[in-house]
């Protein structure tokens, strides 16, 4: 497999089957080389590496993401911290790190998106 | 115990005694005030929370100071992370995580000082 | 008192009984830690320091926010900037020096939230 | 002419001239000062500037609006990009040197933004 | 007076006689039109600016450039509010508010430029 | 040729043949796999794009770094546009993009590196 095809087998694990095609559906409809760019570089040749699990890995993205405010992709990696086995509760310390680190706004905005991303997912 | 002493018994236990005792001394020299919340707040309030363990609190602090390019700060925490059980492959899988989140040229400076603390701590 | 008391006591004459309790139950059903710690941290032991008067303090606040576009924090501390006894062209002046310092832009977005805070507590 | 005329002029040639009025009152009512100030020194002192064509210009500025996340610069930065002669396939390229050197996620944000604007531009 | 001689003539005062003859030359030795820009836009337009007093905007000049880890900028500032009348004290509540607001590790690697500038004001 | 080999293609003939090696043995020392993902993805897979010419896309790097502070890409890209064909009036202008929209500070910070480049490439 080259890297677009293990990217998309990964996302796919982390996201889910409904959520992922409706995503690249999305990424393809504005920018069709940006959604190969992603699925292989962060998806293929990223996500895939070892050395540390998912869910740190997960717990880290959340982190770069908070911290620098990148809305849309802070989003996606809270949905897929959950899939990696993250608990809201491990999650929370992970983002004391932005607050203690990047300062208590950071962590705010983070919440605002982590609550969107928790009422997506519950039931109706 | 008050968060002050907390903070100086957690930072004790991640720096080691002769670190920390230089780095207060600094920090003191400096702005005393400064030296006192960094204890009490970062040390005291947000080391010793439990949640997830120090290892991976280690590797999210690195993330959001790499991904902030806070120099001083981030080299501590490399010193830290290796005293809380990371490995050099460990945290090379953190900056991963910059990476692709925050773009290469951060990672490429938290590697280069890395290798400063990598060069501190190696024996003469 | 603790530093909790302390803070609440210092947000309540900077934000005004009805909205710090809004406030405060709106971060307590996220994520009731970081309520207590921005309460205890920012309010109780950063906010009641000295040294500089509380409106200065308030200035200086928004220009961090707004350099590092923090959104939520950043419209709370338009806010008590206010509450804090700043004119609207005192806020003005604090956001020229992002102006010059991190860019138009970023007085640009910051003056879009200035107008929101200033509609909302506009006489219906 | 001065430099708020020379801004005037030179924004109204690249926003065209509904647009140009539209933000001028736009920002004249938030912060009349702030009106000025953009447009004689961004306007009148930066774009008047020769030494790279106007397309190359709007290209650099993308760049670091987007590497900033600053929202509402960034939406009229790609209106102009369009009306300095960038294609949409041109302003993809810039947005990957963002991807590559500020993260994957900055260049989303950003194409978020560029669907907005297209969208207002399309014919109804 | 035009821009250019208001901003000369505003950043002699805050600078003083020597260090701007040198600041100014060093400028114009490495990029004249950045010289000629920076007097003129954030000296002659900015700095010459009412409406809070000159320590004020010196405290908040300090906190966008703390935030932003912009390091040239924040050691000339610091010079610069010291002779604007703001005691260390004063400049270090005006550093709390970036640790409160965008982390510690700004506000050390913001205290370590503070100390290399006291060093250099210090008589032999 | 696959990614690497592109990418390696791509940097030697943008950075040229000497320091390419040095390059290259250096982030190998430090983090072998750094040097792998930065040469495969940075150099082949978006270095090697098309759609906006070589040194369009080194001035745009450059306002993405000069905007974030990356100092170490930021020197290898001032390098890299020079051999791109950019004079350095036009990285001047580049510049004044970042001026204008991220502040004339991390302009000035970005100035202090290009004099570094430009004295390490005059001749002895």
């Amino acid at each position: 497999m080259d890297d677009y095809d293990l990217g998309r087998e990964q996302f796919r694990k982390m996201v889910g089957d409904d959520k992922i095609d409706a995503l690249m559906a999305r990424f393809a409809a504005v920018c069709p080389d940006f959604q190969r760019e992603v699925v292989a570089v962060v998806g293929g040749r990223i996500w895939t590496r070892g050395g540390i699990d998912l869910k740190t890995r997960s717990l880290c993205s959340i982190c770069v993401l908070a911290a620098q405010g990148r809305t849309n992709a802070l989003k996606l990696n809270f949905d897929m911290a959950i899939n990696n086995g993250a608990s809201i509760e491990e999650i929370f310390e992970a983002l004391f790190r932005v607050a203690a680190y990047a300062g208590f706004p950071a962590m705010w905005d983070a919440l605002v998106k982590l609550e969107e991303v928790l009422d997506a997912r519950a039931p109706a």
